[in-house]
């Protein structure tokens, strides 16, 4: 049997296990008390986590090592696009294509609002800083991490709400145009420390990209779906659904990164393409639908993706003389930054403060926007500097936590309603 | 959202989805065409591989970074734990127990045929090597792969056969005597190198530490497991039951591999453990089973690692001159080696010849035994070159290729009968 031979090498699947092992269960005790205090139970994965992340601050560093372990990355990876397709599951493309045009004008709000406030803040804190560095503030501010959102939202049972929808599509939307925003930042930045002019295409060519994969994804797709099923329930082996499933996921997560989209993109994109009609092939000789055998699988690793985060998260930023100040502001103005997004809901039934909140975590995409400004250099110097890097990693914490309350309790105030 | 950030650095899982996506396909379409020829879809599966695996001689080399990618490696060793663990999960520990005397027979005797046999090849064939060769050759035939065959039973609807049971508990036995064996042999030779006497400690320790296990986890557990199970049940958050089983596993794996067992015998073990009467708490509330709830999470993975396998079969390997007569010779000592377990059988209603069919497959670990001969060196010289590595690999090839339609055949023999 495997490794019998292992006096000489330990099987390396040891310490994965082991620290699989202890996410899972994090996972389950924070979210059994996060609801009993009436909160998601993904709060209570995040808090669980930032705890066990935080016990050197106690002397214990035993796991230290599960932070940045590549293969607990990488199941956390796999967990957050599992996540995003069990959720664009539960919707169609066309009930997508209703919330459209508000999801647009909810995403470009959610860009232009807080890019403004960011620059601000930036302009009036560090006045001595130059227009780059406030620049790339403003677009640090834009992003927003739907992964939160999108857990909140199942918690709840509320995946399949208008506001669900509005707030995934611009989600989704202001992926396209944070990439954009992003390219351009950085473009001009290089084009400086190059003494160059920017060109067009670092904007357009983005732009363009984004554009047919959404468009020809969800088209083709839409066309393709119901014969790439119809094919495979001819095939004579088990588990023919959710292998087809699971690929059809990670194929249009694969060419999403290809294109330099996020790959939860492909998998949201994949979710709302396939819909139950198309594997009518296998749930009418009995055998469960796509939902219900996608499940345990997100139930395995979903978990690791929140518990993950949370162990990521360092309380030591907090406690960083004149970061405070710097990541009150920021914080603020990210909150209120995506507030602006409310403005863009119209229509009766669709509660515009909940969209609002849902827009609000930055997630690990502002850890991704922070480590970028890390490298970015004019004439030699820094942009962003460490303690300008603390502020950020503060206001993406925060920005994170404040969400699952915010959104159970707005939610909550409907349902009273 | 992720990676909005990703014209800076694309998301690793890019590569890793891709890989999924091909290593699934492949699965289902190579598991349909066994499956059409009446043979089990793992024989497919493991085939299919070899031949995306072995592309590069028709020149096309877009695959070969699977292979050897860590992440794809580490999920196939997360999916032959599952494996292990859901094939534990339809057997109870007092059912095993009552085989426990055969198997431990059938262990014995196919540990010792195959070493005889393996030894008598060696000198037969290598008459000019020395004695260490000898005994490396024979603990190298010894090893039981068990992935293979309890796969096959499981595609057959047969893993709660006897046949089942007695080959599974021999397989756990052997693979403590295989680590007793190799410590000796790699103590006898690293002891030799170094010019001092092999101590006793290097074969009592491992043993000890095999059986304190086994026995410990096997007595511990029945008694703890439903406690454990009890409190979970009192969690008020979602899929409690499935990420308490999956922990169980992990740590049983992880303390398996700790005391240098191979991880899938902490994972059966926790299978044999786990029953549906301890998690009673969950089912009468209507939620579902664990063994429903670790299917998806098996049909996801396990292909992972079958194809994975069959891609690392090197069919160069067949082809190197010397090597096939010796590979010839080392295949018939190992199959017919392990025909000895038959003889351990006793009893009616237990098919000897299906019992000696499924100990065939050496797989991964003959392969791992196979690296570690390559390490072993005395007075400067190493104990195996290349040419037998390469004849060790063949013998690992042919072995596991030719279990599926062996046992396939074996067990329609028997329901005709």
């Amino acid at each position: 049997m495997l490794a019998a031979a292992s006096t000489a090498h330990s099987d390396p699947v040891g310490g994965v296990v082991l620290a699989l092992a202890v996410i899972l269960i994090a996972a389950k005790i924070g979210g059994d008390l996060a609801t009993r205090l009436g909160q998601p139970s993904v709060l209570g994965e995040l808090l669980f986590g930032v705890v066990l992340g935080n016990l050197t601050l106690a002397g214990f560093d035993g796991l230290e090592s599960i932070k940045h372990d590549p293969s607990i990355d990488m199941l956390a990876r796999l967990g957050v696009l599992v996540l995003l397709f069990e959720v664009g599951l539960e919707s169609t493309v066309a009930q997508m294509m209703k919330v459209g045009a508000t999801s647009f004008v909810v995403a470009t709000l959610g860009v232009a609002a807080p890019f403004a406030l960011g620059w601000g803040v930036s302009a009036w804190l560090l006045p001595e800083a130059s227009a780059y560095l406030h620049a790339f503030m403003g677009a640090t501010l834009c992003a927003t991490s739907v992964g939160i959102t999108a857990r909140v939202l199942k918690d709840l049972g509320r995946s399949q709400s208008t506001e669900a929808r509005v707030i995934l599509g611009a989600a989704v939307i202001d992926d396209v145009l944070g990439l954009v925003i992003l390219s351009a930042v950085t473009g001009v930045i290089a084009a400086a420390d190059a003494g160059s002019a920017l060109s067009l295409g670092a904007i357009g060519w983005p732009l363009a990209k984004a554009v047919v994969f959404l468009g020809g994804s969800l088209t083709l797709g839409v066309y393709l779906a119901p014969k790439l099923f119809s094919f495979a329930s001819k095939l004579k082996t088990r588990s023919v659904l959710l292998a087809t499933g699971l690929a059809f996921c990670f194929l249009l997560s694969w060419l999403a990164n290809a294109i330099e989209l996020a790959p939860i993109v492909g998998a949201f994109a994949a979710g709302l393409i396939l819909e139950d009609v198309h594997y009518r092939g296998f749930t009418d000789r009995g055998e469960h639908g796509l939902e219900e055998l996608i499940h345990p699988i997100s139930a395995f690793l979903v978990p690791v993706f929140f518990v993950l985060m949370g162990m990521r998260t360092d309380l030591k930023s907090f406690t960083q003389p004149g970061v405070l100040g710097l990541a009150a502001a920021l914080t603020i103005a990210a909150i209120v930054g995506k507030q602006a997004c409310s403005l863009g809901v119209w229509g009766r039934g669709t509660d515009r403060l909940t969209v609002g909140l849902g827009m609000i975590p930055r997630g690990e995409v502002g850890l991704i926007f922070a480590n970028i400004g890390l490298g970015l250099v004019v004439a030699g110097e820094r942009i962003v500097d460490a303690a300008t890097f603390s502020a950020i990693v503060v206001m993406v914490i925060v920005t994170t936590l404040v969400t699952p309350p915010a959104l159970k309790w707005s939610l909550g105030r409907l349902s009273k309603s």
